[in-house]
């Protein structure tokens, strides 16, 4: 396997509502890719399109052939991947794959999901169809009230409060506050977070990630090519994929999720690097627990620790580990077939000194994207 | 890129409804063909699910990481793939590349529908987000109206009949009478197809594929491994995937699908054989004028003249190149995202002299997998 390299990026703003039918939000996100890494659509030799729920909120499939028509790529093989909100991490490491072991010698990663044709219950209801269905389904059990459980049995281990939840919904929704692509660009305090409304104990409206419209994409090249050796380009160091417990039932530990244990482990060897080495990191705080939950399992913290690094301002931009400086899902937004790539999105940037938010000076950056109930973990490193 | 074989195959029997939650039917194509090849599941290294509308219809996705956890595979990457109808041979294509690539050395392709717990309409309008819904969903055509558009335009031009769809039509269903796992077990006469329901002129009822519930798989595996070597072992001399035409108004030749084509020729050229080498084809009868089409797009008869193959015999049981000895989708059945692997477990059975209705010394084999209005196809070739 060859060592590869993202030469471009491109991504949609995030927002409530984009009018454009689903595969042409996918392709816009492509041909801005293509763009930035000076790749005619032509030259692509493989599309690999993550995407969750378009065909139940859309009534759209076949996205990923769609979207190559409408991007204007050959007649090449376009496939959509599909593993819950982690589904753009996939199509990542399938574009990497796909140039590291020769196939190709130019792949695109593309990721999109278009929330806003449906009413929230039948978005709550799509997305609950991450979770598994034949033994948990009758329960009644969604997202909001899965993280929920995670949330109050942390709670209860930790010695961490509810203001320490509203601590990492205020960092990110601030650092969203100045991403021009952010869906949600209000400066939100932790007294805001604490007195928005109650959606599932203790999470409140603004621990929630928004419904969003979005895509976003990347061109994977050959690291010795002439494209992966541009100023731009920036080195993928691993990419990993596991399948976790796919099943609340399955959780021997409720606030800990070892896809992404295991993930983070296969990447940190096959990068030659630790936890330690990390200068930034977007990881999936689909709730603001989530980001305490993550930061763990990434080995950034002990067990049950997490909360202290946000309370310490560790996490904050300015601090010694950043996370989430986009402003995450919590403020970036969350369509979810696209996040694994908008957090690529982000790093790429913030490698290249060209963030909205920039960690002075970071040269090794994290990606961390999760699908269901832990089912599936990506996990991504990448080096200037 | 290591050349690679089949060293197991497994699937459900195709029926009108399957009990079964759609991840265990998954699983136990999965297990039958793990079992198969002699392989414990904590030896695959990765699994592709094909799949199509199974969030649509039964509200469950994440399925690929569900089916692994079900089959007891370990912690590898479960990656579900998604390019409508021929889903399943997206799954396999990517067990050969993770497979020839070195990634892994042992890959499951498998592939699953279930369409037994929704109604007709229901199924009918999912299946219909295989086309174009941004431009022509307004039009409200569905597949049925697709392929009699097709039908319609090639009676015309080639100076078929109706009689003669009524002929592949009956040979399809009365091969697949001799098929245990078939879903329909009936055998039918040409004037029984005539007889039937208009669904969508000049296409009636007996010229449309039945509503399925099923899953078929197979393990991949390095040709020089001692799975690979083994006699059951089939080797894969291709598996091209190509993306076409997304949409109807796309189509220069109404009755001709380039992404088949295209598929075939690098299929011939990757192999190192012609079409007239293949000894027995399943290829993507949706409707009775989609085998008319398909066989003239794989170079097996010129434009407009497939149907003489039929008229004449050839493509019978007996005949010089049989099509569709399974019963193809008319008679064994269409769950829609399985089909692909259903295709390739009897060529497997075929190539080494075990099927229910046996091409006498079959040596080389075709596949063919087609999705949406012609905007996927992919091309297997094996050989024993």
């Amino acid at each position: 396997m060859r060592a590869v390299a993202i030469a471009g990026i491109g991504m949609t703003p995030f927002v409530k509502a984009d009018p454009r039918p689903i595969a042409e939000l996918a392709a816009a996100a492509v041909g801005a890719a293509l763009v930035d890494a000076g790749v005619e659509p032509r030259e692509a030799g493989a599309l690999y399109l993550g995407n969750f729920v378009g065909e139940v909120l859309t009534g759209q499939g076949n996205l990923a052939n769609m979207t190559g028509a409408i991007a204007g790529l050959g007649n090449v093989p376009c496939t959509k991947v599909e593993g819950a909100c982690a589904s753009a991490g996939i199509a990542l490491r399938h574009a990497v794959l796909a140039v590291a072991s020769g196939a190709t010698d130019v792949a695109v990663a593309a990721g999109v999901e278009k929330m806003s044709e449906a009413d929230t219950t039948a978005v709550t209801r799509a997305l609950a169809s991450a979770a598994d269905q034949a033994h948990e389904g009758g329960s009644g059990m969604t997202f909001p009230g899965f993280f929920a459980l995670v949330a109050s049995r942390y709670l209860h281990e930790s010695g961490a409060t509810p203001e320490h939840l509203a601590m990492v919904a205020s960092k990110n929704r601030s650092n969203g506050a100045g991403n021009p692509i952010a869906a949600f660009g209000k400066t939100v305090s932790p007294e805001d977070v604490l007195a928005s409304r109650l959606i599932a104990d203790p999470l409140r409206l603004l621990d929630c990630s928004p419904i969003t419209d979005g895509a976003a994409a990347a061109v994977v090249v050959p690291a010795d090519s002439d494209a992966g050796r541009a100023p731009g380009a920036i080195r993928v160091l691993a990419c990993e994929q596991v399948r976790g417990n796919t099943a609340f039932y399955q959780m021997d530990d409720v606030c800990s999720f070892p896809a992404t244990r295991l993930a983070a482990k296969r990447a940190y060897e096959t990068a030659g690097v630790t936890a330690d080495d990390i200068d930034v990191v977007e990881l999936h705080d689909c709730f603001s627990i989530a980001e305490l939950v993550d930061f763990e399992d990434l080995g950034f913290a002990g067990a049950r620790a997490g909360w202290r690094a946000v309370a310490e301002g560790e996490t904050a931009l300015g601090g010694r580990r950043p996370v989430n400086p986009s402003g995450g899902l919590l403020a970036r937004g969350h369509p979810v077939g696209a996040t694994g790539l908008a957090q690529v999105n982000e790093l790429v940037r913030q490698l290249r000194g060209t963030a909205a938010r920039q960690v002075p000076g970071a040269e090794l950056a994290l990606a961390h994207n999760l699908g269901g109930t832990g089912a599936v973990a990506t996990v991504t490193i990448l080096a200037r």
